[in-house]
């Protein structure tokens, strides 16, 4: 039996904590990748592509789009924690069962943190790229999808699996607090500061870690601190509130 | 000014081994990326993709398809290092100038290794994913893509740049072996022994290093032998074959 098959048997919270820190390995390699090229702002600006009939779009805006919808035809989107960025997108075309995901909500969209995650990935960028444009626009905007749904795939994973088992170990509690609909009640359940402390912890040793053998004359390094802010400002916050709506939609 | 723009005009040899230590980097972490999935041995077999008027390709040919269309709009084949495994690929679509390589020679594909590298990766999966099915065969594609054009970079970039450093370092010797079409003279000429040894070590090494802080209930390891032995017996071979290719190709 897979890890993510005996996850959504279980529920059980230590497995779903050790999925989240694979996650995490995954962003930081991600960011790391994408800082290896300069910012590039031009890559964010609408209608400077260079694509036809695409003035109301950026480079970045078409790649995710076009990443996308290759995506949905390949089935990205069955897995509950990948959610799309954007709407109206193909259909699957490969044959495959919908998962059994244990999960007790029915429209994995209802907990679409998308809309949250594009800003403040966009904040990110400037502080782990050099500023400046080194001219390699294709791969910036290649590594900023990776990048980004590698940091909405954590999320989601989060605010799905990690509420259902914190769900099934006090039901009584949630849901009498979902029925007065006390979002602070919820938020104050569901917080646990000291695993909180302790991501921020492994994640800033974790980048360190990573980027130890780099040899520095020929691969950008990117700040452990950097992430850290990211993670306790952004990233636990954004998968805290996602949290709250998987409460809220749960039935 | 970038490394790249450095290597482009100085095609110093220890930027380039530098440079080539950072794709490696890449290979290995693409490579553990694979692994977290199964075999999957079905994607791999034509008419099994599910997809419409595909019967005589599998899921794995048409996500490397789909994904070279996408990336040859948006420039990447562009660079010398980056050869497309398939062919009559659309045009790039996003503006942008023709890199000044350094290079000496004007048609990149005639430096295309692909049609090698593509059996010898599909020799190396079973090496790295635990056999049998876990049903993530569109994860299982994404992340074939990824290494496999990872493993294609390291060897273009090596059999281009490369060879044309060794060959400003001594442009006579290799002068006088392309007029005689002198294979195995020029094999002898461009090998480093002590090199290659050293390089072998090193994966081997971060294969490990890279790989000390996973939990290893929740993410399958890879083993540095099976990679030291692929860098041995197919990538640095055929970047060897690459560079023999560059210097027939060379004007």
């Amino acid at each position: 039996m897979t890890t993510m098959a005996l996850i959504e048997k279980t529920f059980d919270l230590k497995l779903i904590a050790a999925h989240l820190e694979g996650l995490e390995e995954t962003i930081i390699s991600k960011l790391i990748d994408r800082a290896q090229f300069s910012l590039n702002d031009a890559v964010y600006q609408k209608g400077k592509s260079g694509f036809n009939n695409a003035d109301d779009q950026s480079l970045f805006d078409l790649r995710l789009r076009y990443m996308e919808e290759i995506d949905a035809k390949f089935g990205r989107f069955t897995s509950p924690e990948e959610r799309p960025f954007g709407r109206e997108l193909p259909a699957m075309q490969r044959t495959g069962q919908a998962a059994v995901t244990g999960l007790a909500i029915s429209d994995f969209d209802a907990i679409n943190m998308t809309a949250e995650v594009l800003p403040v990935y966009h904040q990110l960028v400037p502080q782990i790229c050099e500023a400046g444009d080194d001219g390699q626009y294709g791969s910036a905007v290649e590594h900023d999808v990776f990048a980004l749904q590698a940091i909405a795939r954590r999320i989601h994973f989060g605010a799905l699996y990690v509420s259902e088992s914190k769900y099934r170990s006090n039901p009584k509690a949630y849901d009498e607090l979902v029925a007065q609909n006390d979002m602070d009640g919820l938020m104050a359940l569901l917080t646990r500061a000291d695993v909180e402390a302790r991501i921020l912890d492994r994640v800033a040793g974790k980048v360190a870690h990573l980027q130890k053998e780099i040899n520095p004359n020929v691969r950008r390094k990117i700040s452990p601190d950097v992430v850290l802010e990211f993670y306790k400002t952004h990233l636990i916050p954004l998968t805290k509130e996602g949290e709250i709506k998987y409460f809220l939609n749960r039935k």
